[in-house]
Parts: structure tokens; sequence; C-alpha cells
């Protein structure tokens, strides 16, 4: 089978490392001919993703295809569909989830509890919304990775809002933040991986790690489970599907965001899941049976994200000290420049103790940096 | 970092999705284009790895340099290592190994049991030798994957020898074989994977498969680790070591033979153990610290082999069947073409319970074929 994946990043590259593992003629579209996953296809088309006639010539000889980011074209990838090739997940669901607005409204469509919010259109009409606060502004398209993003708490700071289509989301008094993934294949079953726990300590902010299996009740693992799966019925397309959620002070479960494809709080599944997200979706594309999400051994995972104050030839300092504990797993993505709050890698531990996991990330945390 | 590896079969491949965890540049030589490893490397040569201008020519530019099957040109790499380049194993140690007759006095000189063997220099040479039999006659050079190796019972087969030089080995009345790998950095620092057993049943042949951790006894496994670490202490070189070994029917153990480099016997690693004999020879390369080779879960390892009767190009049947079973690891090796004994892929299977894996490894092996 010739498969494609549109961008070439760290998760385009740890797909093809899964793919390593099947019979599959890779393809990979990105606009950087040094991405991280160029050098591990079997064929790198150097391209705009954003670009109908780009995407549209990648995917016409492809059997399927798959994104590794949601800002592609979706238009491309609906005419790509319309002729037959099998894109995973479908144009409509990229399409629901790329425009955080669309995302919000499938939310009330399908009954799935989510942040009250009202849609804003410019910056003048955000200036109604005073009384709404404390809340989170995000922009309609556009935003990745933090970006996009405002936190309102003010008069002065809904002054500065978005002057574009864009969410004003009610602030959730988080309790704690999980994300989960849920694994659709083409005849619609679906699997879904332990959730992941995202540890933040506002003070202590080199204490930013997360953990698996998230440690919560029961019931909000049933709760935060039956969303998941409101998520892909509601999407009704193939893939998968990282859905991040909050639980409130009060034990109540909110979803904040949704992304249609392998996710940065799906790495530790690599080592420490029987079925890894990645290999997860390989099944899916080339239409294998789905894997088993269950945990080896629990773990927690450590982003290496580019130190502030350094821009330019990456040095990861700390690294051979990390590579001396035991079971660590170090991921460099291969990219050559460093800036501040870049992803350059991350590390995953395996322990049946949480209390070394959460030990060991901190050591990490403090130990590897991504400097210049 | 740049890093050369000789070859470009399966070995090479798995190496390759191993360098996916590091900064490192990759460069592979093999004389096929469509080889497994060819498409996951940085840099492709086409070329002769047994010739010394394409070896040479290859890695003159190269930080350090490994191989992947010892069938490469060793005067080359001698030339490299004086300019430099780290070869690991080393040039001394590839030549010591992959010639069975310096392999075997490599073995007396350093104390290593290892079976009662007479030089032949030719099949005249041969016939004073009935007296040894049963015995085994291995090809000096050039014998791989089974082929140079005769077994002799009597005169008639005695006078079909190899013509040219040889080992004549005695026949041991094996117990078990085990195969144990060990590591060793460039400071001379070791480590040893948990040894992997041979499982075979001369009748019901479709139980081919192998165990690890082995099941021996505590102190046959102190002397097969005693027995590697002077096998890596002789040959004195960076790089992993795959020890083959016999345990007799008195419980006594014996060198079969040794690979300097990645091994088929530890493809378990990958998954089973929380350092896979992949990433172990790329933080010797890189010059990391050693990993740690304890398994996460005991495993079995199944290889897939190209059914008798086919040549041509390949269909895995059953693939789906093997892929339903949980905790099961699928490697295809992405070789279009098959053919009878040829190696297409390997499954691993991890459980904490010894009969489930052989249970396990039986459905498989009666299951996955590849077939034309």
């Amino acid at each position: 089978m010739k498969v494609g994946i549109l961008g070439g990043g760290q998760l385009g590259r740890m797909l093809l490392q899964a793919a390593t593992n099947y019979d599959v003629t890779t393809y990979v579209m990105e606009n950087d001919p040094n991405c991280p996953a160029a050098h591990l296809c079997h064929h790198f088309t150097l391209g705009n993703i954003t670009d109908f006639d780009a995407v549209y010539q990648f995917g016409k000889n492809l059997d399927a295809i798959t994104i590794e980011i949601e800002a592609v074209n979706v238009a491309a990838l609906a005419q790509l569909e319309k002729e037959g090739v099998k894109v995973y997940p479908t144009p409509a669901a990229i399409k629901t989830i790329k425009n955080k607005i669309l995302q919000k409204q499938f939310y009330v469509d399908n009954e799935i509890p989510t942040a009250a919010f009202h849609i804003t259109t410019s910056s003048a009409a955000l200036l109604n919304y005073i009384d709404f606060l404390p809340a989170v502004h995000k922009l309609g398209e556009g935003g990745y990775d933090g970006k996009g993003v405002q936190v309102m708490n003010n008069q002065m700071e809904l002054e500065l809002g978005f002057n574009a289509p864009a969410v004003l989301e009610k602030k959730i008094n988080i309790g704690k933040e999980i994300s989960l993934i849920i694994a659709m294949d083409a005849m619609g079953n679906t699997i879904i991986f332990p959730p992941a726990e995202m540890i933040f300590d506002p003070v202590y902010n080199l204490l930013d790690y997360q953990i698996s299996p998230a440690k919560i009740e029961d019931t909000q693992l049933w709760k935060a489970e039956a969303i998941a799966r409101k998520v892909a019925n509601g999407l009704n397309s193939p893939g998968l599907f990282a859905i991040e959620l909050f639980i409130d002070n009060k034990g109540e479960i909110w979803v904040n965001e949704t992304a249609p494809r392998v996710h940065n709080s799906g790495h530790h599944t690599i080592e420490a899941n029987y079925c890894s997200q990645y290999d997860m979706l390989w099944r899916i594309l080339l239409q294998y049976p789905l894997g088993n999400p269950a945990p080896i051994e629990p773990s927690a995972m450590v982003n290496i994200i580019g130190a502030e104050g350094c821009e330019g030839e990456v040095v990861y300092a700390g690294l051979k000290d990390v590579l001396q504990l035991d079971n660590v797993f170090v991921h460099i993505y291969g990219k050559k420049q460093t800036k501040p709050g870049r992803k350059m890698g991350h590390v995953t531990i395996m322990s049946n103790n949480y209390q070394a996991l959460t030990q060991r990330a901190s050591i990490i945390k403090n130990t590897l940096k991504a400097v210049c």
C-alpha cells in the first residue's frame, strides 16, 4: 500500500518509525527538506500542505493519506476522498476540528460537555463580554501549540483581543488536565487508550510533565471514556482522536479540545503501551485490526523544549546524564535549530512506582536542556 | 554525528528505526537500491560492501561506521580506522570472527570452551578424519545463515566435504541452544542481555521459535556470562557481540559461534527489554552510556520465513489474524520477493506466562506465512 502523510514534523517522524514494522510505501509532503520526517519515508515531496494543488497532486496516486497537523488543505483532501483515496481522518472531521468555532458547535450539537462560550467576530464585538470574564479567547483558525490563545481576566486584556473570528470560552477552574486518545477503524470499531494526566505547577514550572495512566476516580474515567466515544461517533471518521479534557474543582469533566491525529500526549505509548498511538494509526490506515492500548507499565513523559534565550544550532546539554538513568527512553526529533518553546524531543520513563516516575521526571526536567 | 552502516538488510533496517530516537545522520551502503534499509537513512550509497574502494570512499568522511553483516571489506575498514574513523566492531575483531578458522583459534587462545576441531584445507585432507565423526564441517569464509555448513555422520558425507579451508568440528550432543548478547563501549565497559533460548522440535518443525530469558540453571547462566565476557575481552572491541552457545546433555556449555553485530536472537529486545540491542549499538556508536538490558516482560520471537515452494512477489497470509492477537508485535522487513528460507519478518510476543508465550508462538507459526 502507498500511504501519504501531510506534514513532516516529529509526529510524522514517529509515524514513520512505526511504519518500519509494516510493508507499506510511505510518502511525506512538507515545505522543509530537512524536516524531522524527510529522510524516513520512501518518497519525500517538497510542498505546501495548505495549497490545494500541492495536496491534490501529492495524494492522487496514493491508497491512503493522513495528517500530522490540522493546518492542511481540506478541500483538496475532500476531492481526493471523492476520487477514492482513503483519507483518515475524513476531510469533514478535519474541517470541524481545525476551526475552533465549528469544533465548539460540534460539542454543543452532540451534547458533549464543554465550557460555555460566545463566538466573537472582531475585537469590537468582544467588548460586550466583560461580564463573561475570566475567559479564554481562541482564534477560530490558525492557532497551534499555544499560539492563538489569550487568557482574559480584565477589561485591559479584553481590549487586546484578536480581531478575527474566535471563540470566547468561560475559564474553567481546573482541577486536573487529562488527555485521552480514541482510535476508530474503517468499520467503526473504537478503542481507547488509558488517559494521560498533565502535571503542572505554576510556581515550580520546571515541574511540567505527564503521567499515564492518569490518577483519576473510576467514575471520572468512565465519564471521560463516554465523552471520547461521543466525539468519535459524532465525527464518525476513521483515525485517531486526542481529546484534551479538564476535570474542574468539583470533579466535573469538560472537553477542552480535540486533535484528529497522533498527539503529544500519546508519545509515551511508544514504549509504555502494547500498541502505540503510532502503530494504532497504521493499523487503521492499512486496514489491520486495532491493537491493544493497555499499558505495559505506568509511565511519565517529559517534553524537551527549546530553552529561553536560545535561538540557533541546538546542543543537548545533560543528554548523557539522562541516558545514564535506567528505563528512560530518549527521543530527539533531529531539528537542527532550537528556539524558545520549540519541541525538540521528549523522554519517556517507565516504572511501576508513581513516585519514582515523578522523581525521575523532575531530574530530567532539570538536567536535559535544548540550548545553543 | 555521521554514522555509516555496511549492509542494508533487516538488521540495518531495525538499526535505522532505533536511530530515529537520536540526533544522528545516517549512511547506508548496499548493492540493492530496494533493500530493507535503503529508504530509512539520510544518505544511501549503492555499492559493494566487499569492495575496498567502495567501502573506503563510503567511510572516509564518516565519524563512525558499523556493520550489519560480517562479509565486508576488512582491509578498507582497517584503513579507515587508521585515518581516525571509529570502526565498531574493530576491523581486527571482524577479521577474527568472519573466518571460522581464526574464530576457533581465538576460542582456544582465550581458553573459551568450544567443541574440539581440526582445520581442513581441502576435501582430500578431510578424509583423514573418519574417526572424528559425527562432526560439522564449516567453511572458513563465506558461510552465512546456514549456508557453508555440512553435518557429517559417515564416510559418504565426509567425501562430499567442502574443498576449501574449513573447520571440522566435533558434533556436540545438544541439550539446549542459547544465545547471549554482550555490549562493550569504547571505554571497555560491558553489559550483557539475558540469554535467549532456541526452541526447536525436529519432528514438529513448525515449533521453531525462541524465548527469553532462557530457562536455564543459575550456574549455567553464570558460566554463559563468563564466556561472553571472555569473548568480549578477548576481541577487545567496542560493539555488540552475539554469542551462540550449546548446553550439552551433561549441562556443560560450549561456544558455537559469535557474530560481531546485532543479531536475529536479539530481535525481541525491541519491545521486551528496556534497552534494545539496536539502541545499545547506537549508544556505543554515539559515545553515550550503555543502556539497561533487563527484560520488561518475558518474550517469545518467531521468524517469518519464506515458505517452501514459493519464489516471487510476497504475500503475508494470516497477517490480520496475527495482528488480532494481544501483545504481539509484527515486524515485516519490506522485502518484495520471497523465496524458501528467506527471512521476511519476525513476530515478538510478550507475556509473564511462559505457557502463553509457547502457545501463541505456535499459533503464529501455524497462521502467518510468507507465500506468493
